[in-house]
């Protein structure tokens, strides 16, 4: 499978996860718990996982397993972090309004590059690095309040405590999936063995997770597993189902792809996201999306066009490479 | 004399053009008439281009000038395209309003490059081009309404026949700048002699500029030349001398470099405007003139760095072909 059929299904799945969960609420709120459905599509991954590792078993070459408790033990640590995380979410709105936060979201575009680079020693050029940067710019302008746009929130006039909290909320995020990555391939170990791990702790912390907020709530709605299904529509079990799918493919991607893969296809189906709902929800289609649209799309192209389809000048009678020199020279006159 | 020094002059001195403008203003009006600036401008650089052809005349080596009238006739083009120009920018703003006419405004920089490559044949790569696309976004983000700001204007809604005049106004534009370069490159005569013929024609086309402005208005405010200076003022005068100067370096940066380099610093002096506003202005900045920038930065590495720079991976102790070569190869794989 290729790496870019992947991540093309990735956004694909990506974008209809935002439609779905708009689909299944009923007048604008949720007839169901929504903290129960990342712990189903926890319980979803899991299973799917086993069902491979097993059939990997029965095969005729036996999946690669390291069983350490000293190498288990590790897969724990994205669970940690996205705990960590959640908290810091939820701190960082007290200070800021939620279009601030969405906005200071894009920054961990920016920080997975620097920990990709820094903490994975992976390489990159500066063209690649702008391009990083664009994406991220991309993605925040399609997101800027647009005329008439109501509330009108006020982006720099939050407390400090806000912005702080904001960039340390894109530092885990980053964190979290670099860490991911460099997990997945550290070793040969099965991509399913890997996954099993990695969601059996998933599934144990989101299960804490549910029956803490029960416990905040002194358990008065009862516990959380008698009132699991409670409002599911088949739109929720899509909902389940699309997160886990996605799940798996990030997965997939951290194996054998990376993290700035991953990154481009959230991003670009934050954006297919915002121009289905132009023709889903008859929203408002802005200026400002379409030139995030134009900003990314030539984010992707200087992060991932093989150079020469870049730097060559349109010369058709010249061999490949006396062309290439060429054109740095021109290029190095600046006109 | 570098380019790029020339280039990043007339950056600081097109941004002082529009601060100075304002400042020329009482009360949000003009006390002069503004067409008297233009035509005054025109007298300045002729008349300053008059004096560097007589220094030229009295040096060791004489001017080169062709003077049959099949070359000079060429020189009055520019001048019809910009009445043309400015006919069409009139009609275009019965059909939409001033802010829609500026973000239009920013197509002439993608309009620019298509006439650049296709009248005068000059080769852009893949690099360059998606660098002027970007220089195009740039400026338009930073133009993007803000949330809250007054009056709301409505940019998909105005009549078909404002967006086609928007179009060819971006074309007409283009068309003039390309032109002039087309005329200062033809042949190797003197910048100053040039510089003569385009603006005795400028000086001309002007002069009936204002008669026609008197001549619709009945001669009741009696002809342009009795009222010339009126209300002028020191920072009038500046304004003056300031697009004189400009106009010169222009006409400097179309015989020794392009269109582009022209194109980058009017957009650049733009957003150094916008900056320069919010502390002199107590303009409101927004995160949209903050994204523009860095996109209009970003745009300017792309185009004008060396491609080495752009695309050599971090290696430090290998040789300049072989990291050339080493960096296609990992940039075509993708990750």
């Amino acid at each position: 499978m290729k790496w870019y059929f992947v991540a093309a299904l990735l956004t694909i799945l990506t974008s209809s996860q935002g439609i779905l969960t708009t689909l299944s609420q009923s007048n604008g709120r949720y007839k169901y718990d929504y903290a129960t459905i990342p712990f189903l599509a926890e319980i979803f991954k899991l299973l799917v996982s086993i069902f491979f590792l097993w059939r990997e078993f029965n095969s005729s070459s036996p999946p690669r397993m390291t069983t350490e408790w000293k190498s288990v033990r590790l897969f724990i640590v994205p669970s940690v972090i996205y705990l960590v995380h959640n908290n810091v979410q939820f701190a960082t709105l007290i200070f800021v309004d939620p279009s601030t936060y969405q906005i200071m979201g894009n920054l961990k575009i920016v920080t997975t590059g620097i920990l990709f680079r820094f903490f994975l020693k992976r390489k990159l050029s500066n063209l690649q690095w702008m391009a990083i940067i664009l994406l991220a710019v991309g993605t925040t302008t399609s997101q800027v309040k647009g005329c008439g746009d109501v509330p009108c929130d006020s982006l720099f006039s939050a407390p400090i405590q806000g912005y702080i909290l904001g960039v340390f909320s894109a530092c885990l995020s980053a964190l979290a999936g670099v860490y991911t990555e460099y997990l997945m391939k550290k070793n040969n170990d099965s991509l399913y063995w890997q996954n099993v791990q990695l969601y059996t702790f998933g599934t144990i912390f989101n299960m804490a997770r549910l029956l803490w907020d029960d416990y905040r709530v002194g358990f008065e709605k009862g516990p959380w597993w008698e009132r699991l299904l409670n409002g599911y529509t088949i739109t929720t079990w899509l909902v389940v189902l699309n997160l886990g799918t996605t799940g798996l493919l990030v997965s997939w991607l951290m194996k054998f792809a990376d993290n700035i893969v991953k990154v481009y296809s959230t991003s670009m189906a934050m954006l297919l996201t915002m121009l289905l709902s132009v023709y889903l929800f008859s929203f408002h289609p802005t200026l400002q999306l379409f030139l995030g649209i134009l900003i990314c799309m030539i984010s992707l192209h200087l992060y991932f066009a093989p150079v020469h389809i870049l730097v060559d000048l349109p010369v058709a009678s010249k061999a490949a490479s006396s062309t290439l020199k060429e054109v740095t020279i021109v290029h190095q006159g600046g006109e």
